[in-house]
């Protein structure tokens, strides 16, 4: 269900998620989940903020999750991980304005 | 004002910052924000999940922020570096439950 309007972020290059991000955004929907797990959580932080930026002005960032999953490796070896979920929806012009004042921070 | 329960990521030992996390959500405030920027973004939500998993079992994460900085190099060249805030709090053990249900995600 999720799923369906959710991009998870690997070592693809940055610009092909940002497009995978556009796409979803502007679908009928107008939502979007931005998912990552270790290294690459800092990868999904860059895809929302060049998304927002840069190609959807309107696009908001309504909530960020993070949380930790339990990997077991090939070797049957169990560590955590550290993953991210970046919630945006695409907001309507008439409302206007930022929903945060980054400018300010 | 903000920066006196503020760690920055950077490139010491994981856990040095959750020590540091650590004495400053312990300190009288019970406040923490955990700030990083490019690639220490991971290890900032690292420090999070470690803390609050690990060592405070009532820390809660409040909100987390992301924007973009413009960074100028000595050369003058600017670029754009995402950055994130993690705002945690400790939580009073009489509320309990966790503000987030993490194992049904």
């Amino acid at each position: 269900m999720v799923d369906e309007n959710t991009i998870f972020i690997g070592k693809k290059p940055l610009m092909s998620y940002v497009l995978a991000a556009l796409r979803q955004i502007n679908a009928d929907e107008g939502t979007l989940v931005i998912k990552a797990r270790g290294k690459a959580i800092s990868r999904a932080v860059d895809v929302a903020e060049i998304l927002r930026h840069q190609y959807v002005k309107t696009a908001n960032v309504d909530d960020i999750e993070i949380s930790t999953e339990r990997l077991t490796s090939d070797e049957g070896r169990e560590s955590n991980v550290s993953s991210i979920e970046i919630f945006m929806s695409i907001g309507e012009a008439e409302k206007g304005g930022p929903t945060e004042s980054m400018d300010d921070a």
